[in-house]
């Protein structure tokens, strides 16, 4: 998912930032055979977005980017299911260049090693010829034919979680049981719009009184999850759930991005205690932390953004070190990974780079 | 003092902030007779900046503004030795137009009611027809003629404590004792360029390479200012000196500003217990908080400065209810005001706006 398309696109007429929500939003599912092309979804015509792939291992390559909050979704999914030998993934440079999401500087010559192009939207203009929307991670790839499957961040991870069994490692949670569904999706109707979207809608705010309105839903919402996980560990059972997922991201950028580029101010994370522990618990938890890179997240935000950040600097701060303090949240009991277990190291070429996450220190 | 005259007048070549620090520098002084006019310096012809003036009750305004921490300073010391009734106070709007300082919705009409002038650029042209530098806060202006004596915004407060003794309050305290110059002096070597100037040095960095270089001083300073208040309530002495007023200016301007529009942004304030500490002190002792108009502040940063936050957007944030809990620093020992006492109130023409500070609730 891109961050931002700009103010033509994205900004309604009072100045209020509005996601374009459009995807390609075909399936890679348990139900179609492995090595079968495409089939349409039942009822549909099979047109570009009604499509059901295979889950098939080796397939498929996952497109992301460190930077994004709606990518990094899917990257710890993918982690925490153990399914890094069934579809492979692909990191972009953490900024753009007027082409969007890029390989420069990231793989030799600038090229993605396995589908071999230079740009993201390349493997968007082999699904779609001039594809007229913005060029997002994440997307799942279709190796051989060079071609975007989907690009619907949430669906793929749900997709991941339920779709992949036979391929996900022994001792995968269940990040979306179907008991929790309803509760999983209840929270994120608060999260999603005001808090993972509330904070971009505070950053490209078009006047005062549409960054006022999203700031005051922003820190109400925030309220309600605070009051939420001050006597529970976790925001969905006593485990840990994709809507922990879908928090977290949001979360770890807050203090680095959203609290001063995106105008998110009222306080820090690290000023809030419930918060603040829940962060640093998720952090320290296999998985989450060790998935993050500050350094291109602070790049791509603070580089690319040049309508709120004209001088394209970025900030050497904050102090990240407390992140790995103790937390205590083990107290309010619960287990992060319930039945299952905690994913093994990050693969050595996974790693996020040394220096960009007190967890990898320089 | 203006905070920024813009990149063609302060940048170096390599990118880094310089302030313009070229006065008019005529002083006001006890040792001229009230009634007199300017008298030249001693061995100096008497051009513009080698005058003295008499310290004369009712001769002088001081023009100031409640955004600028430089002007702050001037405000502070005026009230703090009870020079209300010696010289008046005139306060600028805070924002500027492209001719600078204007009184446009501040006084009726948006004339000085004094002086009888739109803009501060007045005063400044009436002494220097096509004044060539930054029209800056404060000065002190003649009244009778409607001109600028002075815009040495460091020798004013100098001025203030040392040549209006007949005039000043009883138990007007000393900020500025002979026995405690030199250390008072060395303290501000440091806190003056690093810190002071080093925030702006950040903000108004035109490289990465500059921003890095300011970031790391200031916070180089702030790590040995945070040391020595760690064992001592006040810089200089066991009693507030013109040091203290010289650093709260920009300490209480830290978190709603600096921190995120200037990219200071190691930590807040409030998250380094000892400065946090100390700000809190200094901004509940009578004269420091008081002169305090945190929405002025926020809006002059935010909509002044264009080329760092092109969309004039001003943070909601941050919550500053904290300035007024209880800091435990009378621990330390010392007493704010010495042999001295704390002024009374501030006067009710002179209050900052009610809600725009924790200390006047709206």
């Amino acid at each position: 998912m891109t961050d931002w398309a700009g103010d033509a696109k994205n900004a309604s007429t009072d100045g209020e930032f509005v996601r374009d929500a459009r995807y390609i939003s075909d399936r890679i599912v348990a139900s179609v055979p492995a090595g079968s092309g495409p089939q349409p979804m039942p009822g549909t015509d099979g047109r570009v977005g009604e499509l059901l792939w295979p889950a098939e291992p080796g397939r498929y390559r996952l497109m992301a980017a460190r930077a994004c909050p709606w990518a990094h979704r899917a990257v710890i999914v993918r982690r925490l299911m153990g399914l890094e030998d069934a579809f492979s993934l692909s990191l972009a440079a953490p900024t753009h260049d007027v082409r969007s999401w890029n390989y420069a500087g990231v793989y030799p010559d600038g090229l993605d090693p396995v589908l071999k192009i230079p740009r993201l939207q390349d493997a968007y203009f082999a699904r779609i010829p001039d594809y007229p929307r913005g060029i997002t991670v994440p997307a799942m790839a279709e190796i051989v034919s060079g071609k975007v499957v989907t690009n619907d961040f949430d669906q793929m991870t749900i997709d991941f979680i339920r779709e992949w069994g036979p391929y996900q490692r022994a001792g995968a949670p269940d990040l979306y049981p179907d008991e929790l569904v309803d509760e999983i999706e209840s929270v994120n109707e608060l999260i999603y719009p005001k808090i993972n979207n509330g904070v971009y809608k505070c950053g490209f705010a078009g006047s005062q009184e549409a960054y006022d309105k999203a700031y005051r839903e922003l820190w109400e919402a925030l309220d309600v999850i605070t009051d939420r996980l001050s006597d529970r560990r976790y925001l969905v059972s006593d485990h840990l759930t994709l809507a922990d997922i879908r928090l977290f991201t949001t979360l770890v950028r807050f203090d680095p991005v959203y609290h001063g580029h995106f105008k998110c101010n009222r306080s820090k994370i690290t000023e809030i205690p419930v918060l603040w522990g829940y962060l640093r618990d998720l952090f320290q938890t296999p998985g989450f932390g060790d998935t993050v890179d500050f350094v291109q997240i602070k790049q791509h935000y603070y580089i690319v953004h040049t309508d709120i950040n004209p001088t394209k600097i970025v900030p050497l701060g904050p102090d990240l070190s407390g992140l790995l303090t103790p937390h205590g949240r083990e107290a309010l009991g619960g287990t992060p990974f319930g039945d299952g277990t905690a994913p093994g190291p990050v693969r050595p070429d996974e790693q996020p780079t040394a220096g960009h996450n007190p967890l990898y220190p320089a």
